[in-house]
């Protein structure tokens, strides 16, 4: 199901910016019991994303009312929202006014294994590096050909997720997910201030740690300190947490911080239900 | 005038993965008088950028007859060609097989003053970097929120181009157009193997240079290289070589050699267009 500006449309016209340069924003979210969960959160990230990228301000009343519109009679799915600069300008010159595209599609949730919340996920590191560029680290922009290069680099289903490091040799988050350590009791995760996505989740997780007094240290972290950690976990918002049980050839056990963090996210998605009601 | 997968319409599946993640690639081309210029060395970039992206090679047969098809009456015109991968995959997970999207579009050719050819143009530095990515260095992809950003620098019509430095400091290209100087009669251009885009014009100049035994240093160029240059010039397939008069505050005149590779690329224009009869 999709809403095109409204419209339940799916054919975008092919001078949109979105097409031609990759010129816009995405968000991608859980839809559960009808609720589309976090929805605030993924609105002001993407509000902040278009004061990155020079974009109008999304319509918050708008978006919740289109999502509700597509969500309302779902049990659980994957909602998607893309905004674009739309159509206009000349070559790489935005259009003056721009009117931005918006589109909201509802797609099945994935079928993932139960298996991987509880005893954990295999991972790769990945070849494919990112590239450094403050201007665009952090918002969830639709320039994704390095995670496209990351992900094409394996086809084993049994690895779920591939880690990807920065040129400079710094571990920075998996193709389509956030990455936490615990070592020592300590949380780290990688700061995405030159490259990366911050993602929601990975906002929550850093919300929980500090309701379980657990230290958080937002840094660079290499490949070592991710092979000597405790624990290791991936985040995003359509699988939640999935703890690694395996980064190539090293193993981990699934560890008590992340399932407690586990716990608090399911407390949380099941409270974003029951105040939408 | 549209060709999407060779039919004339210009609505696009919002699923097609160049909508979604900017995964694909693009060629723009100079028509003139019924001839798309130069097409054979716009699709062998195009042929090596599906490589690199690991898109299937695209049917220069069926190309040509399109290009041939959009363009047979059209003076002069700017032909662009958007390759995708097409729709469908899991998230950034490739879809197997692929069915690439193609799109060739007729735009009318941009109003340039002739003076910005003969006079030369202004330029500015900008202050978005380029990021370095060996991977996607050199060819030309969807994902060009960079050039957005650094055009998106400037409104003052009196400034024709900006000219973007990556992360280590070199200067590497404008925003739409390859750079060059000449400096004690040695033509100079950036690398880009690990950064920008590796033009056509920017082809046909080195092969000019060669013919005019003038000598040729691809390498990293600093901003004060190209402030101490004799001559300083950009390139690409809709205006040519455009002289350049002025960077930030530093004049420049226009030079000889310049001159003359803009003669040999007239030259080279025209006989593309007899060939082509």
């Amino acid at each position: 199901m999709f809403l095109l500006n409204g419209e339940s449309r799916h054919l975008v016209d092919v001078s949109d910016r979105g097409f031609q340069y990759g010129d816009g924003l995405f968000e991608t979210l859980e839809v559960l019991q009808g609720t589309a969960l976090f929805l605030d959160r993924h609105l002001q990230r993407l509000t902040e994303g278009c004061q990155r990228l020079l974009l109008p301000p999304p319509d918050w009343q708008l978006l919740q009312q289109e999502a509700q519109q597509l969500t309302a009679n779902t049990e659980h799915g994957v909602l998607k929202i893309i905004m674009t600069r739309g159509s206009g300008g000349r070559g790489y010159r935005q259009p003056e006014p721009i009117v931005p595209t918006r589109l909201l599609s509802l797609h099945p949730y994935p079928q993932y294994p139960t298996s991987l919340q509880s005893h954990g996920i295999v991972t790769r590191f990945c070849d494919q590096l990112l590239s450094i560029n403050p201007s665009l680290a952090g918002i969830k922009h639709l320039n994704r050909l390095e995670q496209v290069l990351a992900r094409a680099e394996w086809r084993d289903d049994a690895i779920q997720e591939g880690l990807m490091l920065d040129n400079n040799g710094h571990v920075i988050e998996g193709t389509m997910s956030n990455l936490f350590i615990v070592k020592n009791a300590v949380l780290y995760t990688p700061a995405l201030t030159q490259s990366g996505i911050a993602g929601i989740v990975r906002q929550l997780v850093l919300a929980f740690a500090n309701q379980l007094a657990l230290p958080i240290s937002i840094q660079n972290l290499s490949k070592d300190q991710l092979l000597q950690a405790d624990e290791v976990f991936v985040t995003n918002s359509v699988i939640g947490i999935w703890p690694v049980k395996q980064i190539a050839q090293h193993s981990f056990q699934v560890g008590e911080w992340t399932q407690r963090l586990q716990v608090m996210l399911n407390q949380a998605r099941l409270i974003e239900v029951e105040n939408h009601d």
